[in-house]
This record gives structure tokens, sequence and C-alpha cells, in this order.
């Protein structure tokens, strides 16, 4: 993969570089890159979501303790060590509800506890490392779902993929992407059909840039046209991500998925989750413990800027849904494949 | 039903009447009538899509026939009858595509023929009864539609549809929507969930408003939710428009209308057809022989006004799709319910 896509990467050394993102809030009609030289300009990227997507916030967010420290080296440790702990905070306001920051701003604040005795230059080492072996765990991640799932799909097939999991929000490949970007690596040209996924477009602002950034043959459609492509014979296969997984492998994942999924099952086309093992959450015993949260009417009524239903209309918002883990014929993760998706196989795989 | 919503009515007699029109281009957000007082302002309605739905636009086409005759009922016959041409001729070329115009046009035509010897003002008078009959035959049809879907639907349960075929597209209560309206009229409050329609958002702009228009309890939902509304236990039952039936029952509608067909079928949920006779088209043997139109596709790359896709994707856009009859529990006409939905019930229900 050319610099030229990638999310977010470290220019320079740990003493003086910087973090370049792309400002995914200009996608898709711009792609610019903003260099990040301080702790602050971190926050505002995560703040207004110019970085989104869990991984990619936490791999921000530890770059951004070095960013923070980086003008405090020739102080006393006490300082150095007060500095950090002022910037583990102030990264974590930048998202409250992003669980992945916190954790990755734990394993840096980790990372300075094991090593107390260093000076204000090598703890900055350390902590450096730490990023980007964060950075590096994640982008292997990627790279070993897409191998997993890779597997799956022959050259020239066509396949249909919902919202986005793909490199935007992660270090490098994504997830349910990440399996079409490895096939195109392996040589097999696919036909990626993308669902706009409303009401925010993710399909249409964030999959098809990257699909189409990459060279692969994408084909745009509104979520509606699912049904139609399918029945035209156009896809032999589904590949989605997932936020949530039930120790049963019932699957939580962006509003619009669960149709999908049904859909592809009465048309006896296989319907693949791609997600890190990190994904799974064994103390739910079924999708029927995942809360849906209910998102802002103005979503639907007022996209993009325009009034598009009435004033006085109610409106059902949920925001994710759950797919049985009957409609689901694997689950691709970096450790393997879970198939047939069931507690007993869930269980073989994520508790191992 | 009170005048204030209605989609277009005669205000006034044959001879200095006017017609009035909710300019529909102004929906959701602000309900405007305009009244057109001379044929050029019938034209313009047809033309800018101020009215529109076939059925709408053929009564519109044949008051506007009237108008344009009030001012020559002082010439002499020859005169007003070759101004009758011109006005059918000049008003046909509105909207080209639109079959019901020609058709109401036609009806016109025919009555001016039938009444040979009259006088221009008694002429007028004809034209302006025949107006009102095609205008009362469209409200009827509407009514008898709602009264054979109504007898399908109890109070307190939930209903979905998708796309408009509402009273917008006709003279009163519309087709899909003449059920929903028929059931509240007689004391039945349903639970009304829409289904936007993407890529036009014809759900979201004028279904939604239609129904809160009249006080039904009214629930906006995306496309891509109506699995999640059925899962749910939302909804009992499924009512949508078509726009064109094969004899087998196989049935041509808005994009969206086939998969939401199937999720009805995954979730037990019965599948409704309501359309007038007129709709059916028993040429064709079944589905297969519907072309599939397919549209620009900005309009899913530049919806609400702003681009949302990237530059260089492609798109597929079929603006209909076509669900089996297999899938559709009953077609509710004016004459009755077709039940089950073969080319055996068919023939006989349309046929007769």
């Amino acid at each position: 993969m050319s610099n030229k896509q990638e999310t977010l990467r470290w220019s320079g050394d740990a003493a003086t570089g910087k973090l370049v993102l792309i400002d995914q809030t200009l996608l898709p009609t711009v792609l610019e890159y903003i260099e990040c030289g301080d702790v602050e300009a971190v926050w505002e990227a995560i703040k207004v979501l110019r970085v989104r997507g869990a991984p990619a916030i936490g791999i921000a967010a530890a770059y951004g303790v070095c960013l923070a420290l980086q003008q405090h080296v020739d102080g006393t440790s006490d300082h150095f060590r007060s500095r950090l702990k002022e910037s583990a905070e102030y990264l974590a306001s930048s998202r409250p509800t992003a669980v992945n920051l916190f954790w990755a701003l734990d394993r840096m604040t980790e990372c300075a506890a094991r090593n107390e005795d260093r000076t204000p230059v090598d703890l900055l080492d350390a902590l450096f490392v730490e990023a980007v072996r964060i950075h590096e765990e994640d982008r292997q991640m990627c790279h070993e779902i897409g191998r997993h799932g890779a597997e799956l799909l022959d050259d020239g097939q066509g396949v249909l993929t919902h919202c986005n999991a793909g490199g935007l929000a992660t270090a490098e490949y994504g997830t349910a992407l990440s399996v079409f970007f490895t096939a195109q690596d392996l040589g097999k040209n696919l036909n990626v059909y993308v669902d706009e996924t409303r009401p925010l477009l993710q399909g249409a602002r964030l999959t098809a840039w990257e699909l189409t950034q990459r060279g692969i043959n994408t084909t745009l459609i509104c979520d509606s046209m699912a049904a139609q492509v399918m029945r035209e014979g156009r896809v032999q296969a589904v590949v989605t991500g997932a936020d949530r997984i039930a120790a049963n492998g019932d699957s939580a994942n962006k509003i619009g998925t669960y149709g999908v999924a049904v859909l592809a099952k009465a048309h006896g086309i296989p319907f693949y989750i791609a997600a890190p093992s990190s994904t799974f959450d064994l103390t739910l015993a079924s999708g029927d413990s995942i809360p849906i949260e209910e998102r802002d009417a103005r979503e639907i009524t007022h996209s993009f800027g325009r009034q598009t239903a009435p004033d006085d209309v109610a409106v059902y918002n949920p925001a994710f849904d759950v797919t049985p883990a009957e409609l689901i014929r694997a689950i691709i993760t970096e450790r393997g494949r879970i198939e047939p998706v069931d507690e007993e196989h869930v269980r073989a795989m994520i508790e191992r």
C-alpha cells in the first residue's frame, strides 16, 4: 500500500516527529492530510472525527501522548511524568465513549510504569515504541483477517458489503474490507457492491472511496437495491464488520446488516462477518442482551443539510441491529474462521 | 376528508371556475395551493411536477381542456372545436411519457365527438361533466381499493409501506394509502411505518406527509431499518402499490419493494399489493418480461444537494424491481382481492 492512502502515520523520529492523518471529514470529495504537531491537534482531530473508528482513534491517541511529551524531555522526571498523566486525561476527554481510546492510553500509562527509572529522553523513546507497537499490532490483525477471509472468495466473484469496516477505521486494511484488499493482493479480481448505508452514508462516503482508491471494481447502490442485486446473481458472498459479538455468535453491527443477512439467506448467498477477537463479548450469552442505541431523528429527516420529511413525523432510528448466528456462515477473525457459528466454536476460538 | 388536503379540485362552475392544486414541489415543508385559471398554468403545473402521479395528471389535464375553452364560448362552433383540438395537443406535450395524460385527453376528445351538434356553451358543459366524471371515477376506484384492503387490517396493528401510493398521485385516497385511510375511517387505528424510499425519498417527502396530515400514527424509517422493525414485531402487514402487474401476478414497483417482500416472508408477515385493475398488463406472462429502467447515478451520488460519494465510483440505480407472485399474499383491486395470486385468479378478476 502506498503512503498516499494511509489513514494515519508517524513522520520523523520520536523526539521531533509528527502524526499525519487523512482528514476524514473532507472525504469522499477531497483527500487532504493534516499534520498534528502537538497534542491539541490530535485532540481536535479525534473530537471532530477527522480520525474515526475505534482502532484508529486508539493509535492516534497513543501518538498524541508522544507529541505531548516532546517539549518536556529537558525538565525533571517528575515534571515529565505529570505531563504524561495530564496528556492522557486530556486525550481521554476527546471522545468519552470510545473504549479503544482508553485502552490505548492505558497501555501508554502502563508502559511508563514499567519503565519507572528511565530519564525523560529514554522514556519518550519507550513510549514511542509502545505507540508504534499498538499501531503495528492493529495492522497485523487486519492482515490476518484479510488472509483468513480472502480464502473464501474466488477470482471474478461479486461481493456485497454494508457500512464501513475499512482501513479508515484501522491502521491499514480494516476488517471486512481487508478481505477484499487481500483478495486483490492475491490476484483475485472482485466486483464489490457497496450499500450506501443510510442514514449516515458510511458506505457511499468511506467504503466506496477506499475501494476505488485501491482500484477495486466498485458499484455503489442504495440499501433498498441489495435484494435486486442478489436476485440478478451479481453477488456470491456478503462480508460485513461487527461492533459487538455475543458468545453464541449473534453479531451487532450497523443498522441494515440484519436485513442484508436475511436477504442473503433467501438467495442462498453466504453471509460472513469479519471482526477481530477483541469484538467478542463472551459475557453476553446472546444478541438479546445487546442494547440497541437509538439516534437523533434529524439524521433521517434532515440529512445532509436539507429537510426531507414533514416537521411533525415520528422517526425510529436504531443505530444497530443484531444478526442471529444462524444467518452467519462464518466469522472471520485474525485467529482464523469460526464455522459453524455457535457458542462451542466461538469459545474454542476466542477463549483459547 | 377536508378540502385542505385535496390534491386537486375544481372551484366554481364550468364557465368561470378554476383548478386548484397542491404545489407538490414544495412538500413536505410547505403546503401551498395554486389556482390554475388558464390552460397554460395547468401545462406548467404538470411539466414541473406541481401535480404528479398518473391519475392526478389525467384529471388535471381534463380540467385543463375546460379552462382552455372558457374564453371561446362566444365564438363559432368551428373555432371552439379547433381550440379544443389545439389545447389537447398542447396539454399532451407537458409530459410526453404519461400514458394517463393521453387517456384522459382522448376521453375529452371523444366526449366532444359524441356531442357534435351542441353549441359551444353546451359543449363546454358536457366536457366539464366528463372531466368531473374522470375525477369521480378515480375517487371511487381509490375508495373501493381502500374498502377491500381495510378488511385485512385490525385496530391497533402496525403496517409498513414503501414509496408513495397515496392521494397525492390520485383524485383522493390513493391505492396503498387508501387502505390505511379507509381503515381509519372505519375506526381502526394503525401504526404506519414508512420506508423513506431512496434514492428519491417519496416515502419521507410524500407518504409521511399524507399520513401525518390525516392524523395517522406515522413513523418514518430508513429502508435499511424495515427488517429490524419486522423483527421487533412492530408490523403485522405490508401494503405497497404497483406500477405494472403481469398475468401471473408478478408486480413491478419502486426499487426496494422486492426486498421488503422477501423480508416480510422471512418474518411471517403478509405482503399485499394495492393497485387498480388498469395496472394489470395481461399481455405479459410474467414479471420476467418487465424491463427494469436504470436511472441517473447522480440520484445516488449527489442526493440532498450535496456530493456524498467519490467522483469515479460506478453506480447501479434500478428504478424498479419485480416482486414475484409467490411473495404476495393478495392483490387488492377496486373489484376485489385476488388471492391466491396466480394466473388463474388474476384472469378471473381482471378479464371479467
